[in-house]
This record gives C-alpha cells, sequence and structure tokens, in this order.
C-alpha cells in the first residue's frame, strides 16, 4: 500500500505500522545515451511499484537524488556529494524518521557508488536504535533473472550497460538516445575485479569511470531492450515487495 | 526556457549560458489542513513555472525537499537536518553546479526556516568563488500583490495561513482538507515581531510553532481561496522569471 | 543597570533577573578613514550605554571583537573567522552563560556580515533551550531616526558610510580621518539590492567589497558628522534600552 | 619479500617499487574461549606470511588493531572507534603512504565489521590520488578452500565460529580455552540473510551479536581443528601473496 | 611601540616589520575575592605594558578573552570553550594575522588550563606556515622573581592564589575582596604533582578545581600585596618585552 | 603484574582492581641510523618492563605505534596524524576503556610531538569522567639518571640523540647503524629554548627537523652506548612501575 510522506498532512501519519522506504539515487553521467539521473530515476519508480504491489503500507520518504560519484566527476553533469556529507545527511533524515515513531526503514540503493556509504549509514543507525534499518541494491534481489534474461556476457552489465539501458527504455523511453548505443564491448576486468553489477569480486576499489571507457559507460547499451527492461523491473519491483512484507513481519 | 539536470545526458549539457536554479523546499507539519511537504511542493512547480516563462535557459536542479524544520519537531511528520548538515551538504551541491561551469546559480527558497543557513551557504559559496549566487525567498517578491489580495491582517499570512494555503488549494487541491480550517486567529505578535511573512522584524528570534498554535499553523486558512492563490502563483512565477533575466543579464 | 560578567566574582553573580547581552562586532577595513575595529568599538560602547539606561539588571558578556568579514580579506587588516567557526564558537559560549541560570539572552549585531551565522545561532539555541535567545542588527531600531537625519539617499548609508562615520566621529573622533574622506559616490545598487543598511532587499547575495569601490568603503563618509553621530547613537542606546526592559517582560 | 616499516630507517626506504599492505583488525569478544584480539592476530600473522611468500617487496605499516565493533560492545573488552574517525584516521595514515612515494596499497580486513568504513576510505583515496589502493577481506580470497573443509553447515562459520577458531587454534593454541567450546548451534539467518562469513546476502543489515547467542559467538567453534586452521592459513597467506603480485604488476 | 590592531585603518597597518601579539585569558571563577575575568585583565593589562616597553612595533590583536575552563564549570560564571573549537578560532585568527603579511607571532596566555590547546595551535600553525610562531605563559618567564619574591611554600601560587591575587591588587584594586581572604592552606598535591604554578611536574592530569577546595581557590590569597603584585608584574612586562624584541632579530 | 588486553577473552577481564596503560609512539626519521619506530619500540617495551615490575594487575591497551610527526614529514618513512584526528581516536579509545569498567588509566608518551595533543586527551577525558585519566612523558620520570648519566652537554640529548640512540642500542642493537653515527655536534638553541629532552623551556614552538640538521637528528649519537641505554631504560622501567602502584592506591 503506497504512502507517501511529503503528501501526508501531520494528523494523519500512523507510523506505528508502516515500513517506510528510502530510494537513493545519484546523479553522474550514463555515456551519452541515458540521462545523468538514470539511477534516480529508476529508484523512485521502483519503490513505488514495490509499495504498491506490497500488502505492508509504506511510506516513501522524499527520494534522494544525488549520491556519491566521484568517479564520475570528469564528465558534464555531476553533482556528487563526499561521503561524510551524505552519511550525516542520511543519518540525521533516517533519525528523524525513527523518531517519529518508524521503526522498520528500507534504504533502497540505485547508484553502486552509494552502497559503502549507505553500509556505514546503517551500522550507525544500528548502533544508536533498537532498530533494525535495511538497506538493499535492488539488481541484488534479481540476480537470477538478470542471469537468465542478459545477452552480454561478464561486463556487458555495468555502468549504463545492457541492464540499466533497458530499464530505462521500459521506464523513459524518452529519455533515452539509442543512435548512440553504437557497437560497445563488455569491460574485461581481471580475475580479482570486474564492474558488472552481478559479478562478486574478491577485492574492493575505486576507479574513475573514464579510465573504463572514454565516453564513461560499462558494459553493452546496444544489447538492451525494453522488453527486457519491463521483465528486470517488475521482477525488481515483485521481490522488493516481497522484502518489504517479509521485513514487516519478521525482525532481522 | 525549462531544463531539467536530472533528465539531460552527460553529452548534452551547455552550462555556459544558463542560470542554474535550485528549489529548497522542506517537510514539517502545515496544520491539519496542508501536507508535510508544502513547502517543497509549492517551491518546486514555481520554479518549473518560472523558468517556462523565462527567456533564458534555465537548468533545475534536482530539488531539495527536506530543509531545517526543528521548531515543527514537536508535531508528526517532520524531517529536519541539523543547519551544520544542511550547509555542508547544499554547499557541496551548489559547489558541483560551478565546478561544471555554470556561473549563475539562484537558490529559490520556499521554507522560512532555511533561510538563515541558506544565507551562509551563499556567504561561503561567494567567498570561494567568483561568481555571485542568489537566494531568494519566493514571497519577497511578491509583497505589493500579497497586500493588494489579503483578506487577513497582520499575522493572517503565516506559517499555512491565508497565503499557503491559497497557494495550495490552487496548485493541490486533492490534498488540502478545508473541512478541518475551521475559525483561526491570527497571531499576534509583539512590536518587535511578528510570524507574518510578509513581516519587517526588528528581531530575530527562534520559536518552536506549538507555542503559536497548538495545532501548529500560525494564520487564517479560512480566509484562503484558490483564486487567491493563483494570484499569488502566477505573480511569483512572473517576478522569479523577471528575476532570472535580469540575473543573466547582470552582474551583481 | 550595567554589571560586567569578567569583573564579578563567582560568589556574586544574580543570573536569574538579569539581561544577558553579547556584543558581537568584527574587524575589517572600513575605508581608509576609520579603524578596522568600527564596528566592534560601536557596538560595544552601544551596549554598555544601553545598559546604563536599561531598569533591568543587564550583565554583559566579554565583547566578541572578530566576525565574519571574508568579504573585506582583500584589504589590510581583516580578521575573519569561517561561518562554522562562528557559528561553534559562539554556541558554546551562549549555552555556557544559558547553563549559568541565565534565561535571557540578547545578542547585539554591530556587523552587517555576522548577521546570516548569527541567524543559525539563535536557531540551534531555541532548538536546543526552553529559552528566547534574541538577535538585533542594531540599526534595525533606529530605522526612523536614520530616516530623518540622513543626508545622503539611498546608497549612502552603507558600510563606512555616512551612518558609521558619523556614530565614530561622535564616540572615537580621535580615530576618524576626515582628511581622507574626499568625495564619494553612493552605491547604486539594482532594482533587487541596495548595499544601503536601511535597505529592504528581495534577494540575498555575497559581495566582495573591491567589487564596490576599490578603497572598500559603501557611502559617503563626507555627509557625516558627529552631530548626527550622536543622534544615532542615542537613539539607538534608547531603543536598546527598551527592547532589553521589554525582553525581560516579555517571553517572546 | 617482507620489510616492516617501523624497522627502517629514514634513508633506507624504497618505496617506488615496493606494494604497501596494511592489516586492520579489531578488538572485541570472541566468545568466551578466543581473545578479544583475535582479528589483528591473524591478520598480522597473515600479512607477515604473505610477504613472505611475495616475490615483490612488500612493505609492512604499522597494524592497526583497532576497529569498528559497536556490535559487540555489550560484551567485555571491546575497544571501538566510531566509523567517522576510523575513516578520518585511516585516510591520513594511507596518505602518508602515498605522500611518500608509495604508489600501490593493500588493505587487508580481517574483522567483518570494518568492511564498510574500510570500502570509504578506499573511495576517498582513490578519488584524492591516481593510485588505486585495493581492500580485501581475507577470507574473501579462500571461499574454495573453506567450501571444501568446512564441517559445519551454513551458519557455522561466522564470527568466532568454526573457521576463525580453526585458524587460532594453528597460529595462537595458547590463547585459546576449546574446553568452553561446548556444543553450539549454527546460526540461522533467514532467507535475505546469514552472518556465516562466506554467505552471499541480498540484504545487508546491523546486528548487535547478544542478539545472535547471549554468549557472543556465531558458529561452531566445536567443529574446529588446528589442522583445518593450517589448511585455511596457508591457503589465505598464498592468496594473498598471488595478489600482491598481482598487483605489482597490473594497473587495477 | 604600541600599536593597536583595532584601533587602526586599512590603510596604516605596516606588518612586514611588526610582532604580532595575542593576549589569550580566560573567565572562570578566581574564588570569591577575584573577578571571573582575572587572567584576561592581567593578560592584556600585561602585553599593554611590554608592548610599550618594547623596541619592536607590536601590533596587538584584539584579546581573547575566553578560554578553555571545564575544570572550573562547577563554580558560577564559568564561560568556556571546548578545546576542538578553541583550536580552530585560534587557527583561523592567526591564520589571518600570517594572511596579512605579519610573520612574527607570539601568544601570550595567562591561563593555565589554555596551554595544551594553545600548544596544539602553535603546532598546527607552524606546520602550515613558514613561520615560527612562539607561546608563553606569562610566568615562565619569571620564575625567578617569583621564587625570590614569594611568602608562601609549594602549592601557595597556584590559582588565585598569592601570585596572581598580587597582581590583582596591583592592578585592580577596586575588584579585589580581601575581606574574603581567610587563611587558607596550601595545596598539598603529591610527589608527582603539584598545582603550584611554578612546580615542575613528572605527570599530566586534570582536576575540577572545586576537588582542590569547595570555594575554588589553590593557595594562599592572605599572603598577597600589591607591592608583590608590582613586582611580578613589571619583571613579566620587563621579560616579556626582552622576548619580543629577541623574537624579532632572531630566528626560533 | 603483566596483562595483555589483546590476548584475554571477552570472559576473563577484570577490569575494576587494574590499572590500563596506553603506549603512544609515532613513526619518524630519526636520523639515518635508527628506525622511524624508534619512539614506539622503545614505548611499548617500557610499558612491558614496567608492567612486570608493578605490583599492580596492568592492563597494557594495543600500542598506539603512530603519532603526531609532521615536524618530519621532510624526510622518508613519515607517518603522521593530523591533531584533530589523533585527539579523537585516543579520545574514543579511552572512553572504551573507561565504558568498560577501568577506572584508572595511564598514558605513556615516548614522542615529543605527541604530547600537547595527549594533554588535550587527558583535559577532554577527565572534563568527561570522574575518573584521573595520567600523562606521562617517560623521561619525565627520570630526569635524575639522565643528568648522571649523560656524556654529552645540553643539546645532545635531542631527537635520536645520545639518550634515545643509547635506549635503541641496548633494546634493538641490531636496528642500529652506529657506522653512520660520525661526529654530530649538540644543538645550541637559544636563551628561551633547547630541544635538548631535558631542557626547561621558557617559550613553546614548532620546528621543522630539517631545521636543526639536515639529516634530521639532534643530538650525538657518537656519544650513546648500550650500557647507559640499559641504566636508562631500566630507571624508566622501575619508576614507571612506581608511578603506576602510587597512582593504584592514591587519587589524583
Amino acid at each position: 500500500m503506497l504512502l507517501y510522506w511529503y503528501e501526508t498532512t501531520a494528523a494523519d501519519f500512523a507510523f506505528a505500522d508502516a515500513v517506510g522506504v528510502l530510494s537513493i539515487g545519484s546523479c553522474e553521467q550514463h555515456g551519452d545515451y541515458l540521462p545523468v539521473g538514470t539511477d534516480g530515476l529508476i529508484g523512485w519508480r521502483l519503490v513505488q511499484a514495490a509499495a504498491e504491489r506490497a500488502e505492508s503500507p509504506v511510506l516513501l520518504l522524499p527520494p534522494q537524488q544525488v549520491g556519491y560519484s566521484p568517479h564520475h566527476r570528469a564528465f558534464p553533469g555531476c553533482l556528487t556529494l563526499s561521503q561524510e556529507t551524505m552519511f550525516r545527511y542520511l543519518l540525521e533524515l533516517c533519525q528523524c524518521a525513527f523518531d517519529n515513531g518508524l521503526t522498520r526503514l528500507l534504504l533502497v540503493n540505485s547508484h553502486g557508488g552509494n552502497q559503502s556509504c549507505l553500509q556505514t549509514v546503517v551500522n550507525e543507525l544500528g548502533a544508536r536504535y533498537d532498530y533494525r534499518p535495511l538497506l538493499v541494491r535492488y539488481w541484488d534481489l534479481i540476480a537470477d533473472t538478470a542471469a537468465e534474461r542478459r545477452s552480454s556476457g561478464s561486463g556487458g552489465m555495468g555502468h549504463a550497460g545492457e541492464f540499466e539501458t533497458s530499464v530505462m527504455q521500459y521506464l523513459y523511453p524518452e529519455l533515452v538516445r539509442p543512435e548512440r548505443f553504437g557497437q560497445r564491448p563488455a569491460a574485461a576486468g581481471n580475475r580479482y575485479h570486474s564492474p558488472d553489477l552481478f559479478a562478486r569480486n574478491a577485492v574492493y576499489q575505486y576507479k574513475p569511470f573514464q579510465e573504463y571507457d572514454r565516453r564513461g559507460n560499462v558494459g553493452q547499451p546496444q544489447l538492451a531492450s525494453a522488453e527486457k527492461g519491463e521483465a528486470f523491473f517488475l521482477a525488481a519491483a515483485d521481490q522488493l515487495a516481497k522484502l518489504i512484507d517479509f521485513y514487516r513481519h519478521n525482525r532481522f
């Protein structure tokens, strides 16, 4: 059941039973064919779709549309926070949610670069409150679907690659520029690390994206399709709704 | 000319000629008849309307929908930042805009509680960059219109009063609950300070809003109307568009 | 009734009934004819004069003689804090006052550049304590007197202009160098902003003062006189004393 | 080739060719049968063993023996930093290494709770320097060996479980108290999260360890053996040496 | 040669040849017989006297009248900063002095509790600039005179003891309340630490002053005299003037 | 009685009766003949030796092997923290110790550059807790022994001089390079300041060590001997043990 925090009057809140959901996106280059707001646009649509599917009352906080993206700042249009500021900002925001009486809070991340900072936010909240906020990077919920439907090999589903491009073609076709896709290679990576969204990496690194590709993308947009995007998005919305309902009834 | 930062691809930005506009709202009680997101909802609609009216290319940054509102935290639904975090957050955001090559940045504030912090942000930006970011509290642009059209006396156009309620009735009638307006008094204030939006006060103070009214509003929603709201909103959009065009052609 | 915090023994404090007053000045160029300490010198004399005139017991905290002045740092003699440090510093100072049992605290600002930061201090104190600290920029108390007595038009009473120069000629004639006044123009400003102390501006900006004038002043010292300075100062002292007494007996 | 930073004279450093390695441990309860320093003791021994095996010159920085462990503070002996302080501390330490001329820096983490904060450190270093520091959680290098040799099922190799206890029995048998092992269950987890070291979890959470077990452990020490510990440790040392040599010759 | 920073116009500064001097005092109980501002009152008079005696041009910065005094906060009238804020505040202030072109800066401390923080300020300034700011605790310059003239034994010249009381009787007799002196004991200390101003202690500790004496003083005011105070003050002014002149001509 | 925090299980701690001891060293050049870890190597051995000699149970915290050393950063091998980070780091570490139930905590400093920051840590701890943490710079305990046994005059026992070199020759002869000693002069200092470890200085300053000597040392290693080192070390261990036992039985 979808509820918007922002549209509720102070008199009409009912926190005790609800699951709060915060979508965290970002703003940085997604090649020359996807808008810089891709991650936040997807994330916000996803949490709305999941909330509609969930049985639980889901209270959507105002979405966070700027994240941690210095690895993209060599390209135009990048808005990025420092991790320290992002940590404090989200910590204060989530504390407000808890201080209002909410006891279940799910952070839905749609930008890889945010993940480490968001984990530290969850740690800090967990250490201060007797609640268990959760963090999920949405594609981690649909690794199976992605594996089944992907056309690209490893390295084809990275930043602005087959996966994200498909989802955008499904959700926002008017914002996608397929004529710029061209033929792009999958990103190679090495034996310890691949930038594919679904890789399991032995090491953690930071890499400015101009080193992957001079145009900024990682992966193969030319293999994307709105049809695949629909499959990915709907699977993610379903899984996220299931997680929300599970969370409401189980202590983590 | 309206442009959305978030919807632009990295390859399509043209910063040099544009005026960047950042809408800063907030999230806190607006009585029991307006949604907590009132300020941000109005602000975001306003900058869109002004951008459409302006001759200059106007690049809208993702709107800031949470602000500084601890004076409302006794009521449900309040999301508030500390001033220190808000300062750092907006500073980093605006620095990104400048670092991208934008040279004109206008902060449009639609929540009184944000103003002091936003002034410190403008100071810091001005001290670090050779640009002149501007800050405007939107109602300061239409003091004349407000004076002409208001039905309430002094103290009737405060927080969630005749003015804001009118604008919400015009923009978001479905989110307004007129049946809860009742008959409310204007806020008295004293010889040094009035909480009316259009008062010119000799002193600066901080006051938790439960001290104005146990339901949180300041002013008289029962005097509001969608018609007045339309007049206020259109005047503000016009004036803001004029300011944007003036700013584009004149160094402050 | 004037009391100096610094000169009192620990055994002789009586906080409960007193109004605490903190004068905040600054240290930056005031043209080549006024000392850099102009704002703090005026402020400190003013709070002493007001305390003498007030019926309430007035406890003067040690004056703050350095403020926020980066817009003057292109000129010699500038001492300036960052806003973040000034915020923390004054917050801690005012907290000590409250923690000692004082319940009324009035910040008297005599430097325009300080105002935004001081407002954030008042906000933070108000959010932490159940007291209502007040902030006043002293000239806001005597807009009428200034309008009546000024010789200059708009833009003549800015930084080191007719107003401040007059007050310094009254209070510290030995520190003023009239032979350097020359004939200076009023500052023009634009339709949205004027740097005159008594202007009501629609927008907020930050501007390095070398952009107003290569010598740093804004306004017309050649129109100043000790006689006018006396009128301004005495009016301000009277009004400030009245505010103190009103504050003592009324909850803001 | 093993080199100790601490034991080298200023005149004898040769940074350009070396791989710097920083071991980060922690200090918190490991049940009642392992010492609180377990993670740091293992980590420090491991980086020494790997350095000896590597062909590259390996410069060991002084080990970091305190980490992020608030989830263990309900038990005696916990020393923990805040994430903010740990971030700043390690950032400054690693910056010194880079500023000395080192270009390759490998952070070896031996405590799960540190990982998020360490990732933010790697991000920040990567964003500031044109180097690629790496972070590895040592057990991520030997998932295969662990899977082959483990006796416990999922949930048996968590904090102070079969894995860590085995390694301690191999390295520091005198510090292990097998008589206190008893018969302990594997930790169940749920469909989204398991505390097993080798689980791949869909969600991220923070959980105080008294909620796993009143004695603080997660997993089954009674299944541990020095023989398995030797296998785990030697595999980790080999893999870490290989990673070091790979890192020296390849840009990540 | 005495020059006041605050009273100089921007056009009249001559930094290159001057020694900048900053007096740092404090504000906390000095028993029931000395004012809370004792340290700052003495310090400010002292740097004026030394500047008059010095051959060098001495530029006095606005005095710092609040310091670090939490060990006195159990008594009325205490104003204290945190060390972190004091560090940042003084760092910024001193940086302004250096950024103005001053190359010699002497911090004169008249409150024991400030010393550690001031040392960290000197460290930070020294690490950032190629200048050598100096810090002196004024009584360290006149250990010989104090030893010759003191009537009390060890422990008699602590906080508000024979030494400080004498100086205040010389400088500000109207602020001293001798009728409250009574007969007070010297503070004993132990083999590792004595609170006497002139003790050389093997260990460093922090001690709230109510643990020395319920009235807050350490030492014996009843042994003080204005005559001794004159001797102490004049010796300190002479020694400080000598240090200033030595500093001007020698690189530390 | 020596106990290692790190090697104790959570079940075996007994804080109430113990004295906690934290050794704080550093990592910076000690000439070309001593390792960069000299201070931490000495400090850690010293606290172990003292703990063995003490009658009290002594709980050794993990040693801090990096300190504040920017005055050495012109030389290779320097690892240094900022004072702000060191302050926060040690504050959090010591707070954990107190929060565990320890009531006596002794900080043993073996690097001069750390002292100011450590004093601020002791201040902050003392202001927050009702305990009396102590700080000792170890050589301050054996001024007599040093005076008796030293061969050098004033300025011969500075950084990496006769004193520290002797102790290292006793403790770690394999890490000392006597063939590089040569004939080095004592450091002159001036009438206000000498860099000799045992000087009592009237002023405090910060000085980059390349200004003392292009090789970084202060003092005369060629006068060192393992025999003297043994005398210094054993005297320090004895005195430190005595201090520990005194501290256990007396409130400071």
